[in-house]
This record gives structure tokens, sequence and C-alpha cells, in this order.
């Protein structure tokens, strides 16, 4: 099963980026809950390239196909399986390239790992391209949360060490989309997608960092010790490539702080018991305590880069230069963001499941 | 499964800090490796409170017991369970404040996921002693990984923001024991131990920042998608009492890096393929390269504080103040370098496992 | 994960009897199988409607199409995604019959649990036809098996309580094809023919038993106490639909017998242990102890027949009657013999795996 | 995880016949379950070998021990580890036939298995005696089915070919623990241990059949296809030894039957819907329909008897005869009984908790 996340609500990854097909089977998915293919091509679009000089030139029309698990508007409590077809392929690059792994890239742990019988083709199951059912996936669990009135969000929070200015929830939601970096603050936003375009036309590559934040989550999701609820956060995450970091609330900056400082002193509001600030970012003892959810997740330079490389021939094990042409985003990080949305909500569902917050047939 | 981690080799947590005893199963241990109760307990006492103020009062015993599972000297592959049992219990502290959550601490999501039903004495199962019997099960798992010629270590580098200068792996290995903080740079250890006592005198308490590191890993442990050496190691890092953050290789520093400074170059190396640097923490792909893997751990201040702390009486729905006696590390980063290496080399073993790096059967 | 089936090597079911599709993922498939179209498609053929009256009319053409996880030839480690496309669909029977659970029949339980939103037509997920992607699933898994020198047979052994006299497995491999029961006894395969075509003939139906067998499972398959052998072969059988027992060796019949009369005492031939009889069935404690697997199963007469029954609207709440049409197997134990197989062989390759029998890249 | 069942509720298994104990972890249980070692202690005597010869001469004291997750005569949400200690060990006699298997007995897979570093004490895993914890599991368990209003009650139905009258479910409750074979019927129970009394005297052995009766079960237990009420209990009941056949309702004996007669018509009663008949055994389409849940278990005769059976030395690998001395049981049916009932809830209790007909924590 290590292609499926999660317990009872499972999702499972399929297809290469450039095979016939990228897909997602969910099971354990209530049944009853209303989904048509609008509310899932909206979030997939939300995946696609954006405009000008930042990303891909791959333009796959990406329409969601959905092949099982819903019948007359709504799920049946069946797998749901979702996919995208593939149809602008164009792998003759990869064919020149196959032996010289990309730096940073999983072209070389890939080969050695399948001894060689790995589907290469445009990074084969290493691609961004099977986040496009993650996607999928999490449009139609943000859906089930939203009727536990849990709602996720995630924004960019930086590129290439430009950061954001903090922004309330009601601005991150009204602000994120408006801008092809997915940053909630615009002043940043124009100077990250300057960034973009500078490293884009050096041949280059920019990191990030964003922020998934889940609202209204009640207190009690999580199953220490082990099945956790940052703990689970954090592995769904890692499974986003290029992700190279998660924190929660304060995460590493808390290690420098002392306890009278980072504690978040519990009050009472609306007769419910909050805390005063949220340097736990939701999370205490590795469950959910009613906060917002925050976590961070940084994201590395995109690997694959027009400048020229140091790597090997995998196959007559020499010394070779490359340079990447195929069509890759300069910055993934704006792409991402609906992509750390899905994980935080696919993950989220599943907790929710296990204490019953959701129930296995909607009225 | 909650209290359950890993699928070919799992280990299963049970006990609670004032209870009878806190032990571990090991179920999935090849048979045939030769270990004994020394073994274990010398990593067992590595876990042991330090010197000075530094650390807690309590001062358990802590002699591991083998209920099940070695016979004449060896693993027998049945299950292995390991205990310690609790001795020096003093609960009275906690009865008396059964209703007021420390702030930072899981007292109150605890008590609001079980409906009160907890074991709040020390804490219950959200104690750092729930960490000795992980340490037990890292006892058994790296003697089982060293046969596979891998390496699992752990140090302290970074305490109250002062930072470990960086060393080498033999510097590390032959110095991280030598001082009460486990930090190979025995400046910054001096420092650290001076941080710590002063804040401790001040009724406060210190975060940190551990790095551990997997030497000799070979290529390809990690079963992406979703099961992969990242998130599994993350996974297994947050369910680890107080970790915020979970990073590899130059993680959230990477996300302000361009792809031309991040990306590791791949040259040969003694026939091998390696990269220049270590930029990719030994993950490409969220499979191990072949390279050291190096994760860092953000560890946050302790919550349990003898400051007056603003709480609520989670009974009578009342504003309440609080300061914790009881006996807490002013800093537990020193005693959670060992807990660190115990989850690397469980999250290693079970990879190892699937990929057939260690055998079901050891001759 | 319900839809899963397996630990190492995992297959998830998807689709429905009258959807667009019935599929299937293997996912933990070695990488380097080499499979084509045709390997899948002569044993999707096997499940075929027979001759003559025996079976049901609908015809799919139910060609396989890979989706995914295999390239030039081979597998590649990735997820293998197998797909028959739903043509031959008439769903209009099942509208009219929408709230008459058929006796014996999944329509009743299903509609209670899924609150009414499962696809019923066609039985939904409750057919035969989600057999169709097990035997794809069973194709490739018994190439792999095969390479590991373990060969998996099944084939009827009683049809309306007409029972085939015992056959070496030799004769079995030879005869089993041969008529349109699936028997390797041509004398009680011509009864049973006559006792399916007189059943069909007045709208009633017939069961049967299947004896599935695996040769040259070698010493050491299962892991007890949970993960067993004749566990994991039993939960694999009774996901086949209409299976209501399963038994080992001499099974039932066993609890009549004493030790001395029931144990297989062990004896050496050519150098290597093993039992003179096989009333174990190939199962000790659990574990395969060298002797060939034998395991026989009850299916249940096909609970959609042609004549009037007892039933209940579901809707109104009143007492109904129905009579069947659609198109049934009057006995559908012929068509479930390559099933049988499949699901055995999907068993045997988890259980393969988790000792390294298979390894992870075939060479 | 190869010693843990069930997804949510889940018990591990630990310990060996002849180490230091035998016990079992509870995980998932909910929090506010009421119990006692008292509750648990009763059922486990239920287990105790009974009067006169029929049964082994081991006479374990078998006092429960509560390790954990029961605080405050309640369990608290963590793990429950309950164990019973070994006092009454005599491993003389199984040093020094350690190299002759016993046929019928897992002896021989479990050396070849674990490459002879099993503990072969006593049968060590491969022991009757780990049927212990598993009916303390089973004791929790029953107490959290009952209440959800499910009843599971088990008897003895056959022993050696003696079959008991059908009785009502009331006669079963009442009478089966009023004789030594757990049989409901007092005459067959009478010439049962006559039976037993004259194998025993013959150094013979005896098998038989359990029923096993879960009531109240209401319509939608089961997660199709692959986690199936049916498969999931059979997988549960292969894990007690010597168990080698499982059927459903009228199992076996319905591949001789037709459609019309087999089929279960529907009608209502009390403004239920019911079936008439119950030979579906309480499971449609592998998921409860409300009805009774019938499955009846075949046991062989045990295999260790006193007879001199042939068998191979495995380390010299030369011809070799044995008299199994020990203490053995000739008959473990009636020891079986409460097993079978501790399986079975503890399978229903794992499947009632995913569809929240337990609730999480106990009010």
């Amino acid at each position: 099963m290590e292609n499926s996340l999660g317990k009872l609500f499972t999702i499972t990854s399929f297809g290469e980026s450039h095979g016939r097909c990228v897909g997602v089977i969910i099971d354990g998915c209530p049944a009853g809950l209303a989904v048509d293919e609008e509310d899932i091509q909206r979030e997939l679009d939300k995946r696609k390239p954006g405009i000008g000089v930042m990303t891909t030139k791959r333009a796959e029309e990406d329409k969601v196909e959905i092949l099982s698990g819903i019948f007359n508007g709504a799920t049946t409590g069946a797998p749901v399986c979702l996919l995208v077809w593939n149809r602008d392929i164009d792998s003759s690059e990869y064919e020149k390239t196959r032996f010289l792994p990309r730096p940073g890239h999983a072209d070389y742990t890939a080969f050695m790992k399948y001894g060689g019988f790995n589907d290469f083709r445009g990074g084969g199951r290493f691609s961004g391209r099977i986040t496009a059912p993650l996607v999928m996936a999490g449009a139609l669990t943000k859906k089930l949360l939203n009727l536990a009135g849990i709602e996720v969000i995630a924004h960019t929070v930086a590129i290439d060490g430009i950061e954001a200015r903090t922004r309330t929830f009601e601005e991150i939601r009204e602000k994120v989309w408006g801008n092809p970096v997915r940053c909630a603050d615009p002043d940043a936003a124009d100077e990250m997608v300057r960034a973009i375009e500078k490293a884009k036309g050096e041949g280059d590559s920019l990191g990030g960092i964003i922020e998934g934040i889940a609202l209204n989550v009640p207190v009690g999701l999580g199953e220490p010790v082990f099945d956790t609820l940052d703990g689970a956060l954090a592995k769904a995450l890692f499974a986003i490539p290029a992700v190279k970091g998660v924190e929660f609330g304060s995460g590493f900056s808390s290690a420098g702080k002392r306890g009278s400082e980072n504690n978040d002193p519990f009050v009472i509001r609306n007769d419910k018991i909050v805390t005063k600030t949220n340097n736990a970012g939701g999370v205490l003892g590795s469950i959910s305590n009613g906060m917002p959810i925050v976590v961070r997740i940084a994201i590395k330079p995109t690997s694959s880069i027009a400048k020229s490389q140091e790597t090997v021939n995998m196959e007559s094990m020499e010394s070779a230069s490359l340079i990447t042409k195929g069509r890759h985003d300069a910055c993934i990080v704006p792409r991402a963001v609906v992509v750390v949305e899905a994980m935080i909500a696919v993950t989220l569902c599943d907790l929710a499941l296990r204490v019953g917050l959701i129930p296995r047939v909607m009225k």
C-alpha cells in the first residue's frame, strides 16, 4: 500500500507523467456526498500553470474524468476513481538524457531503486504531474470537510526569501487567488513574480514557503502516540515533490524560545476554552486543540534548470554535463498551494472519520 | 493501530507515566538477532536525567525487562515485549491540578479527546516517559541496522539559540556523549549547560534543535509516493513529545536558494555515484540516495514550568493560574537525542526490511 | 482501505457493474516483470460466460486496458492500473426493481449500509462483474509466482451434489479447461452440465465446490499469529461473491477424525522432509509446510433466479414478490474457478514478498 | 503487524507458552468503558481445563494482570495491556524432542521459518496457551459490544462425529456452560465426554465443530469488497490453532442446494425487514443483514498424541518415531469455545467502530 495514504479515508495514486493518465482512487468516502465534475474541475484549474514566464509550457487540458463511485450526483460509498488523461506529451528530450540524472531530482534514485525499469519519461512517478490527482482528491475532501464546518486554505508566504506580511484569514481567503503566485500580500506577490521572471531568464529556479491553515477543526483530531495529527500531516505533505521541511506553529523558531514565551495561555472566550496565542499551531500533544492548525512547508527550488550542471552517465559511469530542456516551472511554489490544501484536507478527513466527526452516510 | 508504527517492522507503545509500567512490543523483528538485556540497558541509560539542575528529579531505575520474543540470547521471530516498571511515582501534585491544564501541554487535548477518562497522572500517555520504550526498541533496531552496515547517530545542534559549530561524523560520534547536553561542540556545550541552569533558576525552560544522521544507508530506501523515506521519518519524529518541526538537508533554508545552488551535482567516487554536496540530506524523490541522511528536529521549550501561567479550570470553566511543581526537565533536548536516534532507526529498519536489505532470519 | 487487499502486494478494486468500468490497481508489484495485454487477456477470457444455456447472456467484450505501471513491456515498480470498460449495459430492469431486494443478494444490505446512495444497477459493487479485475490481477500475479516456481490451479469438484472423482494434478491441469464447467472429471462434467441446464430451465440455480491448489510453495509462507496463510487465503476467498465456506485439507471432515488418523507423518523424500499424507492441506500452524496447499470453497446457488420469490418493498415497506429477469448465470461455479486461482495467487504473492521469496526487482 | 488484528480496534498478541508470560495489547478501545480484573478473570476461567481425563494436566493459575490502559475502573483510550504470567512450566520433554517435529503440529514449519531460533518449548507461539490473551481481549470486547446490544455466544455442536441437536439461543445460553464440553444438548454432551475419555485412554485425540453466534448485530457491519464481515471473521478464526474450516449459515451444504431453496425470503416483522430463514448466516454480500450471524468452525483433533508416530529428526535428517508425552488436551474443542467467542467479538468490535455503532468515548 505504498501508494496509498490514510486508514479509513484512503487515497491511492496511480499513473505517470507521460503515461496514459494520472489518477487517484478515494476509498472510504462516505456515501451521499453531492459532488460533480465541476466541483473537482474548479480545484484542478487552480493547479494550472499561471501566467507569463513563470511556469511550465506543458499545457494539459486536465479535464477530470469520473470513472467510478459517483452515481446520480453523489458518492455511493464505493471507491471513487478520478483521472485526467495525458494528452500533450513530448518525451523526446527524456529519451536523450535517460542515463543523465538531473541533480536534485529523483532520476537517479528511481533508476537505482527500480533497476532501470521505471518510466523515466517526464520523471514518471516523480513528476509534479502526479499532484493533479491529489488535487482532485482534495476537491472532494474539502467538500466533505466543509459539511463538518472545517475550511482548509493555503497561501505562499515566501519565495526567494521575499516574505509576505502576515495577513488575517479573511485577507488570505480573499487575496490568495488574485495573483499568479497565490500570495495574500499583493506587494510581496509583485516582487515574487519579478524574482521568478528573473530566475527563469537566467535559466535558474527558486523555492519558497507555503503556509497551510485549517479553520474550525474541533478539539480531538489525531490518534497519539503514532497516528498523530502533526505526524500524519507531515507524512502527507512530504509526499509532495520538493518539500524539504514541515513545521507547526512557531516551529523551528520555538527552539530558541523560552517556555514562558512559547506556551499558549488558556482563556475562556464565548464559553469555550481557547488559547491567547497560537504558537502551538493548533496541535497540542499531537491532537488538535481547537485553534487554527497552522503548518509551514519548505519547498526547494525546482531541480530541473536550464543551466549546465555536473552529472554522471549512469550507463557508462562517466562524468557528464546536463542542461535540462523540457518544460519546467522556474518555481513550483504557486502551483503547489492547492496541492498543500489537498494533502491537509485528505489527512484531516481521515482523522475526522476516526472520531466520528464525519458520518459514514451523509443525510 | 494508532499506537503502532511501521508496516513490516512494527513497534507498539503501551503504558503510562504513573501507571505500572511503560513498554513496547516489537513485531516483525527478524529471528536470530543476538541481543541481551545489557544491549538494551546501555541505550536506555543514555536517556537518563543528566547532571545538576538540568533535568528532572524523578529517578527511575529504568531497568529493562524482556517479557517475550528473546530466547537463548537471540530474537525468535516472535513479538519482543520490553518494559520498564514504574517505581518512583508521586502523583499527588497531579491530583491537585487535575482540571488545570498546563499551557503548551496535552493536558487539555487529552482531557477533551478521552472525555476525562485519560490517566492524567504525570501526563499519562503524554509524558516524556513513554520515550523510554522507544529507546529500548531503538537499541534492538540499531543492532539490526548495524549488521546491514547502517549507523544512526544524533546530537544537539542548538539550545536557546546557541548553535554548535559544524562537526565531522567522527567528531560527533566521539564527543556527543561526553557532555550532559549531548553536543559535539564542547564550547557550545558549556554555554548550553549554563543557559539551561539559568532558565531553570528562573523557573523557565528552553528548546533546541537535534540533528539526526544515518550513515551508509544504501540507495533505494523509501516507497514513494506515500510511504516515503522523508515522510516516514517525519511521522516517526513527530511522535516524540515537543517536536514542532522536521527538515531534511538544507531544509527551510533551501526555500531561499536557487536551483543551481541547492542541487547536488553527481560525481563518481570509488566507482560509485555520489553527490558533491548534500543539500538533499540524503533524500531524493523521497528515496535514499546513498549519501548520509541528515534530518533536523525542532524541539520546543518544555511546557511544564515553575512560573505562574494563565490557564482555565476545565471543570468550573473559570480562569485560573498555575505554577507547575512536579519534576520536570528545564530542557528535554539532551535526553531526546537518543530518542531521535531510536525513531530514525525504527523507521529505517521498516524500510530496509521492505527492500530485503535485512533478511527475515539472521545467519 | 476497505477495497484493498494485501500489505506489501496490494490490489485495490474499483468500478461498478453498470458504471463506466471495473478495474484494479496492483501496488507493490516488483519492477521488471515482463507482462503484456495478452498475458492478462488470456486469463480474463477464462472468466467469460461458457456455452449454451449455462451462463449469463451479457456479452461484454472485456478487453483489458493497461492504464499505468507497465512500460516497455515490463512492470515499472509503480502501481499497475488495469480496467475493462463496461459496454453492454442494460439497467432498465434494475430501475424497475430498485426497491425490491433479491432474496440471497446484497441488494438489501447495500441499500441499508449506504443509505440508498449505492449504485444498484446490476448489483453495482455486489456483482460478479467485479471479479473481472481480480482475474486481471491474478494474471499478473501468476506470472510472478511462476518465476518463483509456484503454480496455482483450481477446478470444480462439485455442482448440485455431483462430485468429481479425485484426479492427479496433471489430470487437473490437462482437463480443467476442456469442458464448460471447468471440472477435471469429464464424466462428472457432463452430468454437471445437464444439471445446470435443467435448473436453468426451471428458472432455478445451483451451487458447488471449487478446489484451489498451489504447487511448489516452499515452507515458510504465512505470518502467524494473525497474518496467517490460511486466514489470509480465507479472507481473500470470502471476497468472491457467493462464497459461504472455506476449508483446508481434510477440513470439516477432520472434525470427525482421530489425531492418529488425521496427523500427517513426516518422512524424508529426496533429502527433503515431506508428509506422507496431506490432511493439513499444506498448512501447519498457519504456515506453508511445503506440501501442496489445498483449499475448498463452497459457493452457494446464484441468488438471482427466475422463479417468483417473496420479498419486501424497501420504500413502501410492503410485502412483494419478485421474478428476477436480468441476465444471470444459473451456476456461477465454472466462471469462479479462475477467480479462485486469482485470489489464491494474490494472497500467496503478498506472503512471498514478505519472506523475500520474490525480489523487489526482477532480473 | 503480523501479530496484530483489526484496523481501528486492534489486538496485538505476545508471549510464549513457556516464556515469562502470554499477553495482549488492545488498542483503539473507546475511553470510559467500565472494566475490572474480575470481568476479565471470569472469561479467562471459562478457558480453564475442564474435569477428569478430558484435558491437559497443566494447571496455570492464569490470573489476569492489567498493565496499562485502565484507570479508576475504566478504560482511558490508551492501549490496554493484559497478561498472565506463566508459572507451572516444565520444558524438559520439549528439550528432548526438540528436533522431532510432532506430526500435525507447527513444530516443523516454525523451525524452518524462523531458522531454528523459535522458542520451541511448549510449542512457543504455536500453543493453545496463546489463546488465553485472546480470551482476555474477548472479555473486554464483549462488554463493549453488550453496550451496543450485541451478544456473542458459542457452543460445541459436534465432537468425534457426535452431533448436538439444534437448540434455541435461549437453550444454548442456559446450557452451554453446564457441562465440560460446552455443548447445549446434555445428551450429546454425555456422549462426547465418553468419547473423549475413550480416545484419551487410547492415547489418541478428537476434533469437533463449534458454532459461533452473534445476536442483535444491526444491518451494515462489514466493509466490502475486501474488509468483509465474513472474511474478517474467517481470518480471525483461522488464528485459533487447529481450525481447518469456517462456514457461514448453510455453508458447505449450500453448495448442493438450489437457489429457490437457499435464498432467504424477505418479510416484515415488527416494522423491520427480516428474513424468514437464515441460510445466509446473517451475512449478505459480506455485510451483516440484521439476522443472527452464525458461523461454524471445524477443529481438527489435537496433534499431540501419546501414540507412536512417524517423524523425522530435523537435525540428523533421519527417520524417527515419537510418542508425545507432555500435557495435552485429548480434545481442545471445549476449551476453544470461549476463544471462538473472543475472536468473533474482537472482529465485530472493529467493524462496529468503523460504522460508528460504538462511540470513541462511552458516556
